[in-house]
């Protein structure tokens, strides 16, 4: 783990939020290719869930929303940590039922009775700051589909079952954040809705686990051997859930929730239909029956995600006797798929590297590197960030019109036409 | 403008957020429409402004941040509007500057001597709600480029001149928000720093308001009539901006801001390095220099241009005695680009038109509609999306394996084999 966060700040993927001014525990920004890593990661899946399929349709709802909201949803009541806090010398807070032993785990000393802390961030609306303008961030997106469940039914031609799906920011006030970007008090959920009649839950329930794994491991390239299910027992359940299933991948620090699928019946619809007063039935237009839908929801934190790659990524191996450091990324996540680079700064060179660059960027990443250092450290840098294919424009170039490409794998090197290199570059990256 | 906010919420671009509780006011939701037209939106700025250059990276840095990030720019102390209140009958909240005659606009009631009210979003991170914990909801991205400029440069290859752009959610506790999504109070920004050799800034600042002029009329397809440059007079300048130039739009309210470019000076970067005590310079490597870099801020609303694009393309026009809205949206940035129908819901049309749906689903944002009403009608609700090519599978199809290709604009229709279907679009879609 030390490795990768070392390596995320070293190459520009992830850095600590207002370090200048000593960080703020919780919250990282995301460098240069953090962001093209993050891009993929939610390009990759709005696709599959959203874009390529006829039953899943968009939305985006305000990170504010009205408080009752949160009330309905049980968000005010129930989205609770017990906090205790050290009596001793330290005075660290700490979540109560996180701890063993009964003592501070920090310096030992005496704990405060628990109490009860929300973990919603709060603020005002307007220019008074009384309780009656007091707003949420919101914990969740989902609760941006429930609400706006009425105006996507009567603006489009959805008909059950139908998904909607969001991405965004959301915010919890964690008591604990850590292990770096996995547990987060500002985050990046991708979260969809799936609505069905019910009774059908158990067979949709089904489909969405079965399918969100396929989606790790072959649009992804996850490892399979690093993921696992795990069902949520009776007992620990939401308070909105029936069934929940974690989707867990073996980080460093233990088997982790990567993505949940819950199956949670009809309680949002159902309590926000109670409190708004506003009926959110959906009548079935082939059966003229009317009922409030269930839902199963897949969620996932796109932090979480990229974290998961760039540990399943992470190698090292020898090369000529020293250690390289190599992110292995699968084609569809690389930040950066093909770098092409002139072996000198000599504008012979620049003029054909540059032609390059604009014939491949209608279809890959493309970085373009003529900063100085030779060849075999510009590799280096690039396996580094996990680019898959290096281009470079040597002297022969100008004779044969030929290039170079290197493997990031391999560290195989062919000699490919100028005029064919976007073909054999798509076909390297359809395989 | 009335028209536009209909249709909005009719065919599901743009809802109130938290409509089922009564609205929240300056804070909209996107539906399944406007999710998409914003994608594209967002889209095409990040391969306009990053992708496609060699001279801009990426960086996505948290919404809240260290409070002294705010003291450091500005914020803290300028980022306010005067506020008064009417004291008669209806004790509403007004912007000072906003007001004429000095009386209450909407009941004539007395008004308040004005205060000051800062427009940023407070909240406590961490739980105890004490002034050490206290920070803002940004009201703008930029100040991430500048907090984290040091661990861009340490981590990536930039030289100077070069850029750092960012999209994201922005707040500002706006006293009056208003006309429809332009004056919101939670907003996606969208903001690009350019950093210059100190001297260079005037070339800089004149290059990026052109480039951005020539984006808004070629890539998105404005009407050039509509857009206008509006140079800020000197004295009404931002306290960081040495020269404004806006790009206007003719709104049916008014000509009104779009995009602001500004010549931020090196304002930012020098009171974050006296603040924090990190050295912000940057060495020149070809002449060893070290200097303080000039900005340069191309920075705009993303629901700014949403709003413009619907307005830019609203039109309607007489069919057969009928009135038809269409939006006549550029072909980048429709939501749909290629609707695919089947005549009627029988089996042995489905099968053909999914299939073309499926080839068409790599090259295409791709709409299927099998839902029932006739062709005539399906075709106006892809007009009033904005939808530029419809292709219809009718029982001849199964015959000739050809399909019609309705254009939204001319509403011609023209018969094209399905074996040439996918590049005959493609040609229209590269006009």
């Amino acid at each position: 783990m030390e490795k990768v966060t070392a390596l995320c700040k070293r190459r520009g993927f992830i850095f600590q939020s207002s370090e200048i001014y000593g960080g703020l525990s919780g919250f990282y920004d995301y460098g240069p290719y953090g962001v093209a890593l993050k891009r993929n990661i939610r390009e990759l899946w709005w696709r599959h869930l959203v874009e390529l399929r006829d039953d899943v349709v968009g939305l985006e709802s305000t990170l504010i929303m009205h408080p009752e909201v949160w009330k309905a949803s049980g968000h005010v009541d129930n989205f609770v940590d017990p906090l205790v806090q050290c009596l001793g010398e330290c005075k660290r807070r700490w979540r109560a039922d996180q701890l063993q032993g009964g003592r501070c785990p920090n310096c030992g000393g005496e704990l405060s009775e628990p109490r009860l802390f929300n973990l919603m961030f709060a603020t005002h609306v307007g220019p008074v700051a009384d309780s009656a303008s007091e707003v949420y961030l919101r914990p969740e997106t989902a609760q941006g589909m429930f609400v706006d469940f009425k105006n996507v039914l009567n603006s489009t031609r959805v008909r059950i079952p139908f998904g909607i799906a969001q991405q965004g920011r959301a915010f919890r006030n964690e008591i604990t954040p850590g292990n770096f970007v996995f547990r987060l008090r500002e985050f990046e959920l991708m979260e969809m809705e799936y609505f069905v009649k019910p009774g059908d839950d158990d067979r949709w329930f089904e489909y969405w686990r079965a399918e969100r794994m396929r989606w790790y491991q072959e649009v992804l390239g996850v490892r399979a051997d690093r993921l696992r299910f795990f069902d949520h027992p009776k007992e620990s359940l939401s308070h909105y859930s029936k069934q929940t299933t974690d989707i867990e991948y073996d980080f460093p620090f233990g088997w982790g929730e990567l993505e949940g699928v819950a199956d949670r019946t009809d309680f949002d619809l159902r309590t926000h239909q109670e409190r708004s007063g506003e009926d959110l039935s959906y009548l079935d237009p082939e059966t003229n029956e009317r009922y409030l839908p269930w839902v199963i929801e897949p969620a996932v934190g796109a932090d979480r995600i990229a974290v998961m790659l760039l540990l399943d990524a992470y190698d090292e191996d020898e090369v000529k006797g020293e250690t390289r450091v190599v992110l292995r990324f699968h084609r569809n996540v690389a930040p950066v798929q093909v770098a092409v680079m002139p072996l000198s700064k000599k504008e012979e060179l620049i003029g054909p590297a540059r032609e390059i660059v604009t014939a491949l960027r209608p279809h890959f990443r493309v970085e373009y590197d003529q900063t100085g250092g030779n060849i075999g450290r510009r590799y280096r840098r690039q396996d580094e960030v996990g680019t898959p294919y290096c281009v470079t424009v040597d002297f022969e170039s100008l004779q044969d019109r030929a290039v170079t490409i290197r493997e990031r794998d391999s560290m195989e090197q062919v000699r490919v036409p100028i005029a064919d290199l976007a073909q054999r570059l798509q076909e390297r990256f359809q395989l």
